[in-house]
């Protein structure tokens, strides 16, 4: 505890897995744990044998707000006290070999902690110290194995990445975020009925102004316009502007047809 | 350019996106970029008018290994010149407000990335400024935006855990690996005609020393039994063992047996 009253009201939503650092080394890092797992949902941090002491300060400054999560951390001397109270244990690790455990993945994991929190059982995820990571006697402690799909040619895996690739799993899983949708805010898309109507009054002053003369080719022009608009789901407020902007260059073309 | 040769091999993997990032602060925040860049597969990094000029010691140094990635950056004074090569740009945005674009998750956009790759279509990521995010002027450059599904009382995402996201969701994109399987290496999963033989000797010595002489509860125990092996997932190298330790433990009790 450093006693501070600093950072984001965080506070915990529902029940979610801890997140256990075995012997970490650097205080830098065990504070960009806190700020990933405060970015992911995860507010339970238990410290095993942090190599250089705890409390840190430098902890508290890499954490970017992220106070609550460091202040409430707890300490422990063996993995085995700190995953006592919990049902079931995850353990991170790039190279599961020679264990004989179900092997998750991020995903895969963020599922199964997900069903198990909502069953009120107790969980914790395992994170190696930076360099070496978890050592089989660490390993045998949990329940089942987490390896990240990433390019096995660099494995060189940041603790707080680690940490926050688990966390962004763990939200994405409970939110149901469609993947592609169009941000419209104070505007809307527009419907077929808007768009028709102003690609007639399009039409009409390109026909107006001889670039539709072609009468062969009109329709399949007319359809180009058409296939363009419809792929770029135009907004009713962008169509007002289209309209304006047709209005005005005909207007334009008008006056100086009168001009000349 | 450095002139260093360290790090690792690291060479692309097919068509891949560019990393852009804008106005970039920090020379750490660079180089761990680079780690998680190459964590994820990706290769291309752009830098638009970093703040402290380049190339910057700091950054190789946090980079643990990806110096090639570092070495090849090349740096842009505009957002514009920095895109004008690519076919499609997308940009993160935590808060996607007064902008009319498709909001992609993590997810989606990485489905997208590959589908553009695939077609040969040079694509790039626009990350923003440590503090500030991407301003108006920089979004105005891109297709469409990206918002990580993430806790939205704690947004404060460090830059490096922004591309470790994405990278991680660009890899994932391509590797089909299963959410769960069991990793078992050098021996492999009983089959069930070996679980029922290890249950036989099992129920035979358990009969023999009678610890299961209550006739009435026997079928009810041994059906127990078969459930709790059968729920592990049991291979093939550790039924040899157990089948060690009930013949051991029998052995055992019938030498206690003639000694008394």
């Amino acid at each position: 505890m450093t006693g501070r009253d600093g950072g984001a009201p965080l506070a915990p939503i529902g029940n979610s897995p801890a997140v256990v650092l075995v012997r970490p080394q650097l205080a830098d890092n065990i504070g960009a744990v806190a700020r990933a797992m405060a970015n992911g949902g995860l507010f339970e941090l238990r410290l095993v044998a942090p190599r250089d002491g705890w409390p840190q300060e430098k902890a508290w400054r890499m954490a970017s707000g992220a106070d609550r999560i460091l202040d409430a951390a707890v300490v422990f001397e063996t993995v085995a006290a700190a995953v006592a109270d919990l049902h079931h244990v995850l353990a991170t690790c790039p190279r599961p070999r020679h264990v004989v455990k179900p092997v998750l993945t991020a995903r895969g994991a963020a599922a199964e902690l997900r069903e198990m929190c909502a069953r009120d059982l107790r969980t914790g995820l395992l994170f190696g110290p930076e360099r070496a990571g978890l050592d089989r006697d660490d390993l045998a402690h949990a329940d089942m194995l987490v390896r990240y799909p990433l390019n096995p040619a660099f494995m060189s895996l940041n603790l707080a990445q680690a940490v926050m690739v688990m966390a962004y799993e763990w939200w994405s899983a409970a939110e149901d975020a469609v993947p592609r949708r169009l941000g419209t805010h104070e505007t809307r898309v527009a419907t077929k009925g808007e768009l028709e109507r102003f690609l007639g009054h399009l039409t009409d002053e390109l026909d107006e102004c001889g670039f539709l003369r072609n009468l062969p080719k009109r329709p399949g022009m007319v359809q180009n316009l058409r296939h363009l608009f419809q792929r770029g789901e135009v907004t009713e407020q962008e169509l007002r502007t289209l309209h304006g902007v047709v209005t005005e260059l005909a207007l334009g073309r008008r006056m100086r047809g009168r001009a000349e």
